[in-house]
Order: C-alpha cells, then sequence, then structure tokens
C-alpha cells in the first residue's frame, strides 16, 4: 500500500519551521526517498523512519533545496554500515554534482551506488520497476533539466468471492485449476473465474510535481493519478514572480489536477514570502476542491 | 567582549539529538562561524542569531560534519539579499569543493565572497585583524589538512583611576596631555600615567579545536588561551578507535587543557556511540578540572 511521508514544505530556505523539499515514499517493503533538501537526514531521524532500508532516492533538480542533504545523507549511510546498493535517479549533472562533494570531503562509500541521470525533453520512462510498483519520470519545466517522478501500484489480481463461488457448486479443489486456466466445464456448465471473484482494488498512484512552471503536458503525464503533489510556491498575486522564478502558483497546480482528473492534490514548495498558508489553500480550492496543504511530517492521506 | 554560542556538539552523524559542528562567536559587532555542518542554517534559525550580518567563516576541515552545510548557508545570504563582502578561511581544497557545489547547483552569488585557503605545516599564522581582536590559524592532525583557530582580543588601553588621579593634584586639563605623553613634571613632580591608571582586564581569548588526534603542538599554539574547545569524542576505554580515527579521548583533551595553561576547557565533537555524556565529562576532570561539556544553544563562559 503506497504511503507517502512529507519531510520539508518550504522553496529556497527553510523558514517558518518549513523544511527544505524531501518526502517519503513506502511500499509494502520498498522505501523511496525523493529529493533530498539540507537536513533531510534530521527530518528522517526525527520522524524515526528506517532510512538505513532505502531502495532509491528521486531527485527532481540540482538545486540546492533539494539536493543540499544528499551527500550528508550518503556518507551517513556509508557510516551506518551500509552494503546494500542504493539506487539513485536524477537530472544530467547529478553524477559530477555529488561526486564533485564526496571527493571533496575525502569521502568513500562503502556500497554500491547506482546513479542514473537522464536529460528528459517530452517523453515519459520507465526507470524502475519490480513486480508490485512502477516509478516513471518525466520533464518538468524550471529552467535547469527537471523531473517529475510518478509511482504506479501495479493491477493486482482479482479475489476469490467465497459466496459467489459456493453458489457455483465447485468443489474446492478445483479453484486452483480455475484460477490458473480462467475457466473449467463442471457438470456440463461453464463456469469462469471471473464469475466468482471480486475485481482488485484500482492501481494507485502517486505524482511528484516540484520544481516546475505552468504546463499543461503534466497534466497528460500524470493523467488518472491517485494523489499529485505539485508545487504552489505562490499566490496568483505573485503570478509574475512564479513565471520568472519557474514555479507555479496554487491556482496552476489545481488546474492541473483538474485537468488530470487527479482524486486529491497536495500543494507544497511553498515561498518563505508566506507565513500563514490559508490563502494558499483558498486559492486553489476554487479551482480544485480536494486540495490539501502538505504539512511536515503529515503521511499523505489517499482516497 | 567575547561571546560563543554552540550550534552543534555530534561527531559523524546527528544523533540523539545533537548537530554537526558549528560555533557562533561574536565580538562586540563582529560576527564569526566556525565549521559549517549540516543544517548549521536551521540551527542559525532556532537560536535567532543574526546571521545576515556574518563577516567570516572560518573551517576547520573538510569533512562532511564540518562543511555540509556551508553551501546551503551561502545561498541563503545570497536570497537574502546579502551585498556585503564575506570571508572565508580554511584549508586547502575548500575553493574546490565550494565552487563544484554552487556550480552543480547552478548557484551564483551576489555578494563578494573571499576564500583564503590554507596549507599549514608546522606554522600559527595571522589570518584576519581589526583594531579588536585577531584571528590565528595552525595545524591540527587529523589525517586530511586540518587548521584549529585562536581568537585574542587585542590589548585594551590603561583606564583613569579616579581616585588616584584627584590624588595627583594634576588640573584635570592636563589629562589628554598625560595620557598622551605618559608623563608630565608639574609643580616640580613628575607623574606617571601609570600612576594614575589601571591596567586593563587581561585579553581573552578563545581556541576552536576539532578535529585532532593528540598532538602536544596545540598546547604551544594555544599557550596561555582563556577559554580551550578542544574535540573530545571518544572515552580512554575506546584509543585505538580514537589512534585510527585522528581522533582525542576526552583524557588527551584535559591534557592539552592542562599543558596550554587554559583557564577552561569545554569538550564537544562527541561520538554517536556514547547517548549520556558524562563519563566523558568525568574522565576529562581527572586531568583538568575546569572542564565542562558542551550543549546545544548553549552560550560558553568565559572565567
Amino acid at each position: 500500500m503506497l504511503s507517502v511521508r512529507v519531510l520539508g514544505s518550504s522553496s529556497a530556505m527553510p523558514l517558518h519551521g518549513r523544511h527544505h523539499s524531501a518526502q517519503w515514499l513506502q511500499y509494502e517493503n520498498l522505501y523511496f526517498l525523493l529529493d533530498c533538501g539540507e537536513a533531510t537526514q534530521h527530518q528522517l531521524l526525527r520522524y524515526r523512519l528506517p532510512f538505513p532500508k532505502l531502495n532509491a532516492i528521486f531527485i527532481t533538480h540540482l538545486h540546492a533545496d533539494h539536493v543540499g542533504g544528499l551527500a550528508g545523507l550518503l556518507t551517513t549511510l556509508h557510516m551506518q554500515g551500509r552494503q546494500k546498493p542504493l539506487y539513485l535517479f536524477g537530472p544530467v549533472g547529478l553524477r559530477a554534482f555529488l561526486e564533485g562533494q564526496l571527493l571533496g570531503t575525502f569521502s568513500a562509500l562503502r556500497y554500491p551506488l547506482y546513479i542514473q541521470e537522464m536529460l528528459l525533453r517530452r517523453e515519459k520512462v520507465l526507470l524502475w520497476e519490480d513486480n508490485r510498483i512502477e516509478a516513471w519520470g518525466f520533464p518538468l519545466q524550471h529552467g535547469v533539466p527537471t523531473n517529475g517522478y510518478l509511482f504506479v501500484e501495479k493491477p493486482k489480481p482479482r479475489r476469490l468471492d467465497p459466496a459467489r463461488f459456493a453458489e457455483s457448486g465447485l468443489p474446492n479443489k478445483l479453484l486452483p485449476l480455475l484460477k490458473q486456466q480462467g475457466e473449467i466445464v463442471h457438470e456440463g456448465r461453464r463456469i469462469t473465474w471471473d464469475s466468482v471473484s471480486l475485481p482488485p482494488p484500482p492501481p494507485r498512484s502517486y505524482a511528484y510535481c516540484t520544481d516546475t512552471t505552468f504546463t499543461t503536458e503534466i497534466a497528460d503525464f500524470v493523467s488518472g493519478v491517485t494523489v499529485l503533489y505539485h508545487e504552489a510556491t505562490f499566490l496568483s498575486e505573485h503570478q509574475d514572480r512564479a513565471k520568472q522564478t519557474f514555479h507555479s502558483t496554487a491556482r496552476e497546480a489545481a488546474l492541473i489536477a483538474e485537468a488530470s482528473h487527479a482524486q486529491r492534490l497536495y500543494i507544497g514548495h511553498f515561498s518563505t514570502r508566506y507565513k500563514d498558508l490559508l490563502p494558499l489553500l483558498e486559492e486553489a480550492r476554487q479551482y480544485f476542491a480536494e486540495t490539501y496543504l502538505v504539512e511536515e511530517g503529515q503521511t499523505l492521506a489517499f482516497p
């Protein structure tokens, strides 16, 4: 089951008790980190998250408020004695940036670090998958190479409906065969697996879109997403500033949620000029009712 | 008046509520930062220190727990609109490390940043001075180029003793001349400035010695220091580990304090293996009674 914990919600500077960008995504025993601003390791400790188990880190872009804690976290994992591999996804330049820091601080990592750099232009690419989940990358528009990420559960199999199976009159011992074949002819009647089973819950998905200027392409990349996290650095009254800095307004985040038919929108990456965030929420809700502000330490709710 | 605020006291990893190395030194309207581990800007905010006024940063060495927050802090100063120059002192490699990070995160600083790199071998060098204070650098032994720092008040002038001046019978109007010349012959008597004035308080000094293996040279570099901060990463029972990692034990820190005739010793940079720090204090006090543990947020006391 997809679960996302917010570690930071500030843009640019850590103010008003809000930290730089980072989110902790868990799916069963898979653990992903999305961005790694300065003091992410402190936040992971604060919320007692099992970060030694981390499988992969997904970096959106190489601005300090999204990668300032990366070298420190990787070094801490080393000092904790980590030996298992870690996967690191991000835009071009990530390897040079990171190796410069590790070399510059005389740090060597004991464990294998697999860095996958991407320069995405208009395409959405599958970055990682196992039998439970897929991770996709797609381009955002932020003036420097920037990736959005989409995490999608794979469809689960249909589940037995015991009542309808009993009605079918099929002996229990034929159930494995029915599942395997999809149908069985028993005592002259054709019984299908679909007729005695329930559809699985629809796969859930989570999209992480930060930082970006307003571009409707995002709605296509994340179409049908369950929960959308979209940056909303500014209010519409600072629309000019948003355009200049390749950021979005609360209204724009809501329009993307609407166009992508998301079930729920979380906004974050708030400008430090807003101590009170309620106006951002109110603005977004005019365009997309199911909008919520992220809060530090919060576990996002999946409908 | 020298004042030092502790922002971090942990070594290697930020655990037990202890942060990476950083200290805030103030002298009148001069503001210095000693080391800048990850989350230093968060600590500066927490303790409401006026870091936009920062004049200079002194970096001991390029290990992540001492420089992990440097690029982030410099970037924040830029975003705050800083225009006045900042001085940055540290070991060779500092410039390349920092420029790699700033370039890697597409960050440019608006304000002038003057970086002074040093490779100190056996010498103590004057790094900075004005009419009130001097900052010296000297080598520590930590396996990578590492500097200790010593901050010394300049001697203040002698102060008028009004009672003795009245006794001297010298008219008030001759006081400026007496101060200037040092002595005056008045009505046949020779009156000296020293005889009607009090000596200034002895200059105070602060030494910042981290990270380092035990080496008695340090006692020479900081001889007569008022307050010595010396790392005490380990207890003597982990002496082997201290030697391997070029760190000191609490006992060794105390021996340096004793040999340098320091008035007071503060120990810090504690290994994360010690949740309870009292044994470190007790060990050090066996060799130097005036030992104290640093605490996060604490203002160090000058005798």
